[in-house]
């Protein structure tokens, strides 16, 4: 993309109404836009973000077998009566009538709605196990909405839904969601640490938090510091067996985390003191297990493999997609702004020309943004005609990883600047190295 | 995709409530589910439809040279009162008032948000032309929904909004589009007529509509035929060169299209008797010229080049997403089932094992599924123990548009059978062969 033909309002001022960096930053870098309190535009670069988040999402959940569909915003009221949480929601839910006097809600969650997909459809044991999930825009009519897309009204959010024979097999699902959100957030570059947590208005019995260590979460936590040695890396996983994801989880809930709702002092101070950590945390995911609390209610049977119908064990699994960028840019950033993961940066690669109108700059500009484009990498160009400094500021303020820049007096050496937006440095390189430099970063 | 563990809820029986062809074929191949009145779920295989239609009008609105972003589903009724459209538009807006009593409405279209975005942030003529789209989640509240998707009242639509300096250029933007639109309906397979329209309540001098030839249009409609053997092809466009675009709306504007909202019979009786056809048509898109209708009221100006503050000159573009799918379908198919057009098919090729269990067909329908993969193709695997009248019932009934059938027979001689969905053919072929062809067809 050339930055002359994109539509990136990057702000000079810091917008006083962001009380926290990821909302000033996505404000002053054009990725988001204000429509009405806690509902935002996504401009386009804060758009091409989203849909990277929600690609690797996408690709995680469907990798661990998960099946993606999409359910309307919209949904009728009798379903939610139905398992009695019409009335049980509280000002929350945003109630709507329609030009029928019929009652409609826009959804908070979906488990009346996929209980009832299921119901419709299956009645056997031989159709399970079997996990739906999709990704859609949701609403809560929060009191006091703030902090830009971390505390949003309307939000995306990956939610899924396990339906399962019996305990052991639903219990499977719920270690099979906790390996499959590891692996999903180290890809975002962040590290998300489940915590045993309370399961508040879905129900349920067992339920961990994912929470992204960070100043300004809204969570106290309390973990003992071995677990942010465990990294997932690039494991193989076997995502139907049992035994493999169970040891999986295993290894992330060993080490003591929980938050202030579950926190217990005694057991914490088990813990070695040089290892006790308390801090805050951004809740990004949660996953829990709540049994036949939806399928009771509402007659969601299987016939198991001994004949007798029984209501189907299920279980919900979130992940906060939009409020997602809020959370990365408050793990990554610094004062000059954005620093984007590589997983979900929305351009691979910034190309700066030093000097806009320069025949030979320009050119090899030009050679730089198709070879990179061959090689499947999308970079953006900074071809307006500005100063450098302003140019160096937009970059460092969109927080692209890597940018490469080119003036007349590198050009006369042969060569091209490449820099890295996190440790700052740079290197003098041939453009065609600086090039396979790039593609050899994003595994081109 | 191996069926047994996909969610595949086809029904025999023929549901009373739909009307048309395309709802009840959706309705049987277990691509959706009334969840209201108007209002669907989108079942995996609907879904990965919906995503292939959505994908396409992605690529070519972006090879076009249009921004992607995303506009909230739920709009401020203050914007829509600035415009004089909140009170004007009636009762198909789905008015809501959240929890501080502020009024909110869920949006039928998106020009005074999309003009308040371009107020904020755009002020120089230097940063046009600039056209933004999204696709995103619309609501009209239908007072009698039908026809499934068709007419829905939550449906998926495009909606792009140019932005130029002056008539010239912005009736480039509406060549363009045109252009661009024409591509993108036959990369799904459909031949769309764009029609000279009425403007209905988005306002404007200029605006076509596309519609594609079916019975159950909602839209009389009175064409030449000669417009009929027109064909987009693969002709490269530079969407920036206002001559060749305009070339290619006078090549498809020529011939007499119009809708019953505009027929004129004096002129379509100067078409030569024997070209002259009367047909039904389902709109699929629309494209508007209208000038400074929001830009004036709303103070979304810019500075010419001659240093003038001018009100900034729009159109409006869209392509019902969710309704194509409905719209495809009644164009292709036959009594057993839908016939997906490969552009947008779920999945590329199904496989059909006649012997589910006998180790050697199981053993080579695995293999074709490994090696079809491997070219980068999604086959769906009918690995059900099921007879193979039931199971060929499934792919024609679901559509795709060529299936491969491997039995213990046929394997004894080499062979395996590919047949075509649309015509019924079929071919005897070596395994590799048979890969290999299908991943020919695909561009693979």
């Amino acid at each position: 993309m050339r930055l002359t033909r994109y539509f990136l309002p990057v702000l000079k001022e810091t917008p006083s109404e962001a009380q926290i960096v990821s909302h000033r930053l996505m404000l002053r870098a054009g990725m988001i836009k204000q429509a009405s309190a806690g509902i935002y535009s996504w401009l386009p670069l804060g758009y091409k973000v989203l849909r990277n988040v929600e690609r690797i999402v996408h690709e995680e959940q469907q990798r661990a077998g998960h099946i993606p569909m999409l359910m309307p915003t919209l949904q009728s009221a009798d379903l939610w009566r139905e398992s009695g949480r019409y009335d049980a929601y509280g000002p929350e839910m945003l109630r709507i009538r329609d030009r029928h006097e019929r009652d409609l809600l826009y959804g908070p969650t979906n488990e009346e709605m996929i209980t009832d997909i299921f119901r419709s459809h299956v009645s056997s044991y031989r159709d399970l196990p079997m996990t739906l999930y999709h990704i859609q825009w949701k609403f809560r009519d929060e009191i006091r909405p703030r902090f830009g897309v971390m505390r949003g009204r309307e939000f995306l959010m990956k939610d899924g839904y396990n339906f399962d024979v019996d305990y052991e097999s639903a219990i499977h699902a719920y270690n099979r969601h906790m390996v499959s959100y590891l692996r999903t957030y180290e890809r975002m570059g962040l590290q998300a640490i489940p915590m045993r947590a309370d399961s508040g208005p879905i129900g349920g019995d067992d339920t961990h938090e994912f929470l992204v260590l960070a100043d300004t979460g809204e969570s106290e936590v309390f973990y003992d510091a071995a677990i942010t040695d465990l990294k997932f890396g690039d494991r193989k996983v076997d995502y139907d067996n049992r035994d493999e994801c169970a040891e999986i989880v295993k290894e992330w809930t060993t080490p003591y985390a929980r938050t202030d709702e579950t926190h217990d002092e005694a057991i914490f101070n088990q813990v070695p003191e040089e290892r006790r950590r308390t801090s805050r945390g951004i809740e990004v995911g949660q996953i829990f297990y709540f049994g036949t609390k939806y399928s009771e209610p509402m007659g969601a049977t299987v016939v198991n493999r001994e004949g007798q119908h029984v209501p189907v064990h299920m279980g919900s699994h979130g992940i906060g997609v939009s409020r997602l960028l809020g959370a990365i840019i408050e793990a990554s950033h610094d004062d000059n702004g954005i620093i984007w993961p590589e997983g979900v940066t929305p351009f691979h690669c910034g190309i700066v020309n030093l000097k806009q109108g320069d025949a030979e700059a320009d050119r090899a500009c030009e050679q730089l943004y198709d070879a990179l484009t061959a090689k499947g990498l999308e970079p953006l160009y900074d071809d307006r005609e500005e100063r450098a400094g302003a140019k160096f500021a937009t970059m460092d303020l969109i927080g692209l990883p890597w940018r490469i820049t080119v003036g007349p007096r590198g050009l006369k050496n042969g060569v091209v600047e490449l820099t890295s937006r996190k440790t700052g440095e740079s290197e003098e390189l041939s453009p065609e190295v600086a090039v396979a430099r790039v593609a050899e970063i994003y595994g081109k």
